[in-house]
């Protein structure tokens, strides 16, 4: 056989269903690659034989190798930082006094409008390295904090250049209907338009965005709304999903279900319809314990409900400002089987397997399996929980990012 | 004047009392050093004239000096981990099924009773360095999953050790009453004989120890044991410490302030009579989010009555592989804001001022102020809140510990 690069002394945890013992493990394993593709992997005893003299082997040193790692929604470029609020309200500061003091996230899009793109280029970048150090090797990136068209295309641009330029793959999505922007205060629907009518179809003329998405809840857009923007994007060929059901349950995760979105992301609040209308339709549900953790809540999404109905459960940073200032995808682990009572494969296939999936990638990334993207991650760990178990001491011994090797 | 080294473009945090902002924050400052301690600190509009020439001048870049942080509360020697038990729980194995598989504390204790000092050191290490990356400077070391006088004087030999070989200064603490083990589990009395006839004039002869500890727990040692185990190390001339009011209100922190005790930890369960006996007695109270977090505990401990009574408060990592496997001080300022609802003052004085406190070295470190031990760090921040408020993207730019530039 003829490889560019094989590793040998490593187990794998393919997350693949097509293996299956748990996390879809071959111990005692190898796996080679060629053209940035995934070309063999196994058993070593089954390693057919190569050019060893041509072929660079790679030691793991009795490690595990996973599928590089994928944070399904992050909202990573944005300016500004909401320190100064998060200690007033510790000091006993209402919500009003925080409003008066221009906190909230109009100070996160007030930021985002007078930064420019260079500064929000070398922010992402910091974030993406953080991310990259825990072996991250695609993220996705959500606009939102800019709610007028010209910061809208701002945020896009800078991630898909962000994509361009770093070793870590970026998906975007627009996300212009996070919230209502203070010039449109009193009138929803109004900007609900421009963002159909006049955002939406500038990101598509750029090509500034694989996805779209919206914040339905009570404090942002109805379903109806929600529904405008969801069809309007589904018109123009992108894929859709939906911050639905954090606050309360509106319904959301029903209308995303139905109108086939990739995925719908809290769900705190969803019930036993809302899973099985995921189930029906294929749609991811995206866990957010950062933001469970951040906000203090305390209903948290329906684990049994999601599990019982074969719903995709997918891991998630949420980094933002606001409500998940922890720019750790590795952490997510930690807090989704603390808070929510994932077991460590459960939680490890949803920073895998299912998150590529939420994306539309899952043909191409999340799993080790022959013909698939060379993504993954050599970890200096003894079993696959040990991820979700601890942090702090960084495991991460190596990264290959589409037959890449990257500098740790 | 003379000095080592001078640094410009900062603003200081000092954490002194003697400056009255918060923070005892001097914007726009200077600090200089000389024989490795604070030689001159103040606005840069009044530092003195110096030898431009010959002294060695660094730029902040605008950031925020704060001291090198302290964890006061780790037990981060030990071999083995305990990531098997934490996912069978999660599969929903019971506490008896996980005792029959091994797991539980012994389960630790028969992997530091077989590791050598070489594995224990090098995996020690491992976990300073991950410290030493986020600013900490001075950490305790408890000893304590030994159970026999051997692999308790192992474990602060190798404590010990890693103080005289890294750049973070260690301090040791004896914790052989630390749990009952098996070969004592109808006798816990005649292990408190071993602990002090034995263990204790071991450590001590060795010099291992800064300090003596003990669970004080239903589940561990009562208060009569607790009290003989601490009689011996004050007689011995040791500091005292004290897990107490964890999980039940035992009336351990009472015993320890009356004994002059520097610290308790833990504290969940302590009510209004136990906090005024720490106001009286100067003992610190160490709170440990990481481990209320991972436990899923429900009950905090008592800010408001701490506060109100004028207790310092100290924040720790509590670092273990049983209860707290987070191996991160800075997570920790996160974690006593959201959980505790501590402000970001408090937070960053319980890992300075108070931690040194704690330990009974805040003579020497824990604030910035002339004659104290220049151990510092320069954070890539616009405000100290943020230390507390965001995690995951590393600020940390320098390290100073006692006037030496700590490599990046
Ligand atoms: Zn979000
Ligand atoms: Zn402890």
């Amino acid at each position: 056989m003829s490889w560019d690069q094989v590793w040998i002394d490593v187990n794998l945890a393919t997350m693949s269903p097509q293996v299956s013992a748990p996390y879809g493990a071959i111990s005692d394993a190898a796996i080679a690659v060629r053209d940035g593709k995934i070309a063999w992997l196994g058993p070593r005893s089954e390693l057919p034989e190569f050019d060893v003299l041509a072929t660079p082997v790679y030691r793991g040193k009795g490690g595990w190798i996973t599928p590089g790692l994928i944070d399904a929604h992050t909202h990573l470029v944005f300016a500004g930082n909401r320190a100064n609020e998060f200690e007033l309200r510790l000091q006993g500061a209402s919500y009003e006094d925080i409003a008066r003091a221009g906190g909230g996230i109009i100070s996160t899009v007030k930021a985002c409008r007078e930064a420019d793109e260079a500064e929000l280029f070398e922010l992402g970048r910091q974030r993406l390295n953080a991310l990259a150090r825990e072996g991250v090797t695609t993220v996705e990136i959500k606009s939102g904090y800019g709610l007028n068209t010209e910061t809208e295309l701002k945020l896009l641009r800078v991630a898909r250049e962000l994509g361009t330029h770093h070793h870590v793959e970026v998906v975007t999505t627009f996300l212009g209907a996070h919230a209502i922007p203070p010039e449109f205060k009193h009138d929803s629907d109004a900007y609900v338009d421009l963002v159909v009518n006049e955002m939406l179809p500038a990101v598509l003329e750029e090509n500034l965005a694989d996805a779209v998405d919206v914040f339905c809840e009570g404090i942002a857009f109805n379903l109806e709304q929600t529904e405008r923007v969801l069809c309007a994007a589904r018109a123009a060929g992108l894929e859709i999903k939906l911050h639905a059901e954090q606050l309360s349950n509106l319904g959301g995760s029903e209308l995303a279900a139905r109108l086939g979105a990739k995925s719908v992301d809290h769900i705190e609040f969803l019930d036993e319809a809302g899973v099985k209308a995921l189930a029906k339709s294929g749609t991811c549900a995206v866990l957010l314990p950062g933001a469970f953790y951040f906000l203090r809540e305390t209903q948290k999404p329906p684990i049994d409900l999601l599990r019982q109905h074969g719903v995709p459960m997918v891991l998630a940073s949420d980094f933002n400002p606001g409500s998940s200032p922890i720019c750790s995808t590795l952490l997510m682990l930690n807090l989704g089987c603390t808070l929510f009572r994932l077991t460590p494969e459960e939680a490890l296939a949803g920073v895998t397997r299912n998150a590529a999936k939420a994306l539309g990638i899952d043909g191409r990334v999340g799993q080790l399996a022959v013909g698939m993207q060379a993504d993954f991650c050599l970890w200096n760990i003894s079993t696959p929980a040990q991820l979700a178990y601890s942090y702090g001491v960084n495991p991460l011994m190596d990264v290959v990012k589409a037959g890449k090797l990257i500098h740790q």
